[in-house]
């Protein structure tokens, strides 16, 4: 463990804009203010502990999940949201610069959450911000709570198993060029001591020369794969990506990638341990011609998918909570739910 | 009144997926909370029973009437509302399935509110979902809310004429083949007692015949009728449609029935008997060419078209109190409304 | 000073639709309840007097800002804000009236936010409406709440140097002639005394006629000029305003004009008093082009330009609060805010 993963943030009224922030005893304490939101997540209880802070919900890229993840976790903490959806509607528009829409947005809200299609623009955007800016994604760049939310996920998922992070084999298979996902997720669990990281991929779609080049500084072992049955076998964690066919140069090109990695209930059966998680940052692809991951694994208990979109809800509560420095208040004058949540059993 | 009339719902915790849940007693249940919910809407009190939870209002398909009486009326009960307005955001233009997506966005919320494009995808949606859904509009399928507040409608609009549902003479006018509004709705009046269809459109424009079945194995009478004037006389209750151009085949066949029933205030004083009731599920169309309800209708008392969607408010409200459990507990704490109302006078 | 600058509007249950219909004391009003509103705005206290009451934020035509600030405005309040940010989403699409838009949203909302792209649409919404209307623009017509904020900036950025209103020497500089956030300044500060307003444009571009003419029956100074550096010269307020291409007959001619008039700090430096305060209604246009505002003028203590849309919110506040009678309850039961704001200096 070197000095870095030391580091503690102090989190109160920072920005969150890379998981290049974050040494180990940061994750942990993010994860352990996450395990606290669990019974506000699941209806268990009300807080209402950022009653009357406004968040910025400021989405100038499409994204339904993301941003209801957000605005959820927002509410749950007794917040209100207001927000955006689209760049064309925006003064960005107009010719404003990234600097006049941040002076005045940070005017209006408490915290704001940003996405942008341009990689660096969250960034130049919370530098003129007057109040703490979580990056919602930044294009191919980054999405911190994306990469937290999976490695909470697979903290839960191995210590349901009675295991800790540490040794863990896992199998990150599909597009790794691409997939923003996958390069913020392998720099966080590289903060964790002797992990096995199994890439399978085609070899045009392998993890960037940098991010290898971490892993392996890190004294990690780095197995490079491209054939899926002998990619998956013996791992604890399976992690599916779609390919991003949105980033690739051209469809054709991309086209010639889909489907060519499927993990299905017959693979699983054949070549994993039978104790394998399977995760994936969704959306999977289920058209015909993709599924990444096939849906007749929905059954399979160790799917994890649905748990790490209920997750984002604890990890984003954790990171508002951090910033806005409320998370030693969260619990007080927390009340009963007085709503029927008995239909509303947890992934 | 047959057993399937009988039919008593137990609504904690289902889904609102179609009229054909519902027998005349789950009806006079929903209509009696709705009752209660009057003074909430009309903001002589406040309640906060709702306070913590969410309604995802997840509208993949545009409609500004439908998702803000929905967001009101989950506001009015104390609940925050998150919410998706185009299909393009979405996960589901990236291939996701709809059991991913419901499976998803059931992890953020309380309850669900859907529209979308395509008949059945509500259903299939709710089949996934970990929360109570309530359909709210999929496609040229169903939009259950919609009939249940004609029918609330229609049963005030009589009472305050010391009139029962039962004996009612309706006229239906219009595209009644496209109309999903009088679909859903004949199906719910058609569970009362000794009604009178008037069934009043272009042959082509004719209500189907598997509904037009369903009426006359309940017993009611069923009189189709193609000429406007003879066919408003002597009935309760005038209930007119836009023409449904966009679910038309072609533009060309929609314009050959723009503008061939038009009620104004001249036809009403020489046909229809003077307390009969006009109705419009909305929005009604206002250009030159359409006018199927006559702005000249305006000043007459008669009209109750805003009293209709004022009531949608009303019966929102008694569906998210009856599936989340709190219809009793809307009045405890409810407190006085402290600012100005005195301009809102009610339709 | 006049009959009508002795105006006072009984705020309550009011449309709020265009400058006309304010008198001097009636500004007053307005802006003292603005002051007030500080503490909340700023995050320094919380209140909850709107809490159960709905915002109708109504965007026909698209808007970031301006939608973003009057919904924060109404959550610092306490309320909940329902919206919508496209016309093609909504009735009026199929041939709704405004009428009858504005009979169904008011059935909805205590009070109702309007943007639409049409001169007088807004009115002819708040004739209809059941609540009180803000207009929030109608196309080239009124943005009453934009001239208030900037009368309201110009009010304190002179108070903080000791000065008042009366006796103001301003300099409005650019495009003067389709800047509808000039013609309805001009108008609010005409109703204070001896004012000098320098009209700093191209001559195609100068401020219609009828403008001037108000401007010199009020007995004011107006000094026409159509170059930069003797425009600016001895000015308290330089108001500067970005080319509203949007509204030329043609891009070509737009382009004409585009980048004519730059402040920058040079020009600042060598012609303006020190203490000269500069705004801008924003967004100001930053591509190379144009930049009316350079970005080196960001240092400038004497920028108040984000100090605008900061005050942007305390006079929405303050009309919120006066059309709905509660600007006397505000401090009740007002709360210390439990979150972390210390990152949040004020412009």
């Amino acid at each position: 463990m070197g000095l870095q993963d030391l580091r503690i943030v102090n989190f109160i009224g920072q920005h969150i804009l890379s998981v290049d922030q974050f040494g180990r005893a940061d994750i942990e304490r993010i994860f352990e203010v996450a395990d606290r939101m669990r019974p506000y997540a699941e209806r268990r209880r009300i807080t209402r502990v950022l009653e009357g802070a406004i968040l910025g919900n400021m989405f100038f890229e499409p994204s339904t999940r993301t941003r209801i993840s957000f605005g959820c976790a927002f509410n749950l903490l007794g917040g209100e949201v207001r927000e955006t959806t689209e760049i064309k509607a925006s003064s960005l528009s107009k010719g404003e610069s990234l600097y006049d829409t941040a002076r005045v947005l940070s005017g209006y809200s408490d915290i704001i959450v940003m996405r942008h299609p341009e990689a660096g623009s969250v960034a130049e955007f919370a530098a003129a911000s007057r109040v703490p800016v979580i990056n919602g994604g930044d294009g191919p760049n980054e999405h911190p709570s994306q990469a937290l939310l999976d490695l909470y996920t697979i903290r839960r998922e191995l210590a349901d198993k009675d295991r800790a992070v540490d040794g863990l084999k896992i199998a990150l298979v599909g597009d790794l060029r691409y997939g923003r996902a996958v390069h913020s997720l392998v720099k966080l669990i590289a903060l964790f001591d002797n992990i096995t990281f199994r890439l399978v991929s085609p070899p045009e779609l392998a993890l960037p020369e940098p991010y290898v080049a971490i892993l392996k500084a890190a004294g990690h072992a780095v197995e490079p794969v491209h054939q899926l049955e002998a990619g998956v076998r013996g791992v604890d964690i399976l992690y599916v990506t779609r390919t991003q066919e949105e980033r690739f140069p051209s469809q054709e090109e991309a086209d010639r990638y889909r489907g060519l990695f499927r993990i299905n209930q017959d693979i699983y059966t054949s070549f994993c341990a039978p104790s394998t998680v399977i995760m994936h940052p969704l959306p999977r692809d289920s058209r015909s011609g993709a599924r990444e991951l096939d849906d007749d694994l929905n059954s399979n208990p160790n799917l994890a998918i649905f748990r790490q979109t209920d997750n984002g809800v604890l990890v984003r509560m954790a990171l508002f909570a951090l910033l806005l420095d409320v998370a030693d208040k969260v619990d007080d004058q927390a009340r009963e739910v007085p709503w029927f949540t008995g239909g509303r059993e947890p992934e």
